[in-house]
């Protein structure tokens, strides 16, 4: 059991335990499906909630902003976080209101931050969030400069509880319900890429890169 | 400036102001644009945010869950939470990693949990919540019993502060980056539906419904 992660109580799915998840590699294989979390912090005894983009590397999730943002700060004290990803995957349309739901992969992962500043260490954890964002982007991109990383807080924070919570399948509906006129069923939902809108200072000569044809191969309306 | 929401402490923009948004309408816009939100609360001082579906009713947020809910009992006792929701539109795809972004649309809601315990009143806030996530289908499907009622605990959030954040349009480089000769401009990403699941237990003459049809137009790839 190397790859489960302890159940406590922090992590512990209370409502619908059946859907709950442990695996190590479950909760990565989610984290690594998203470039959006989002960062809960208490500050001033007040919850705050933040989105913004991550990576992953092995057990730490990787979050980047400018060094003047109030989160980035608080994370960089060494804070406790509570960082969430959710993937949506579909509309489940039971035959009542109180059966209906969502297909989704969630994850909250509980820690506390540590400030990267070592600059090769900050431009690693920056590529890493920026390939979790846009595979290939980094390496055809001008790298930051040392007065960007200076202007940079990168926080690693190291996964010291989570679970993953799954919803799939079709609608589990009373007995009685199934006999009822109405369309059941899932409505899948993903998040699909529209056509490149070309920045209006870019040369025309300009190919779109191999990275983003399979990036819109992936994300398929 | 009746529609504007004060800017206080707790819910000004600090990183890149120009982003703040505190007009009323444009964060209704905002909220009423998903029916995924990340709640933010604290529990024996830990942060916790948790995914949920919402809807939006004039100046207040409707969550609902299980009676056994941890979150919703916490709401329901009327404990400080934030409210989150973000719609990603897209990777903005500047030529060097700083400049590098997201098109977005977020909200940040603060307020404290109110439960409504009238079951003629509960019935109301989750029709307003289903309609947010499908508009038609509550009409379509068997309401709740007043067993199912009961097992519900249903909260309102009155936004006491709240902002949005936006960012639109393409990267903004540094003068000197704009010679370079990588591709650059907007990725956009939207929410897409696929083809309809039937429910295996679906008798096949059932038709899909009007409302679903224009979901589907509506959220074309």
């Amino acid at each position: 059991m190397a790859n489960q992660i302890e159940i406590t109580d922090r992590n512990r799915v209370r409502r619908l335990p059946e859907r709950g998840v442990y695996d190590r590699e479950q909760v990565y294989a989610i984290l690594d499906s998203s470039f959006l979390c989002h960062v809960g912090f208490i500050q001033d005894g007040q919850p705050f909630v933040i989105p913004t983009n991550y990576g992953r590397r092995n057990d730490e999730v990787l979050c980047h902003g400018s060094a003047a943002s109030r989160m980035m700060k608080h994370l960089a004290q060494g804070n406790a976080a509570c960082i969430t990803v959710t993937l949506v995957d579909g509309l489940v349309l039971a035959r009542s209101g109180f059966h209906s739901s969502i297909n989704y992969r969630s994850v909250v992962v509980f820690g506390h931050g540590h400030e990267i500043t070592d600059p090769a260490e900050k431009n690693d954890a920056l590529y890493a969030i920026s390939e979790n964002i846009c595979p290939g982007r980094w390496r055809d991109i001008r790298g930051p400069s040392p007065q960007e990383l200076k202007g940079t807080t990168v926080v690693r924070v190291p996964i010291e509880s989570a679970s993953a919570k799954i919803r799939t399948g079709p609608p589990k509906d009373d007995e009685e319900d199934y006999a009822l006129p109405m369309w059941a069923g899932v409505l899948p939902l993903h998040t699909a890429a529209g056509e490149l809108v070309r920045d209006p200072r870019l040369a025309p000569a300009v190919p779109v890169p191999d990275y983003l044809q399979q990036y819109i191969s992936k994300h398929r309306g």
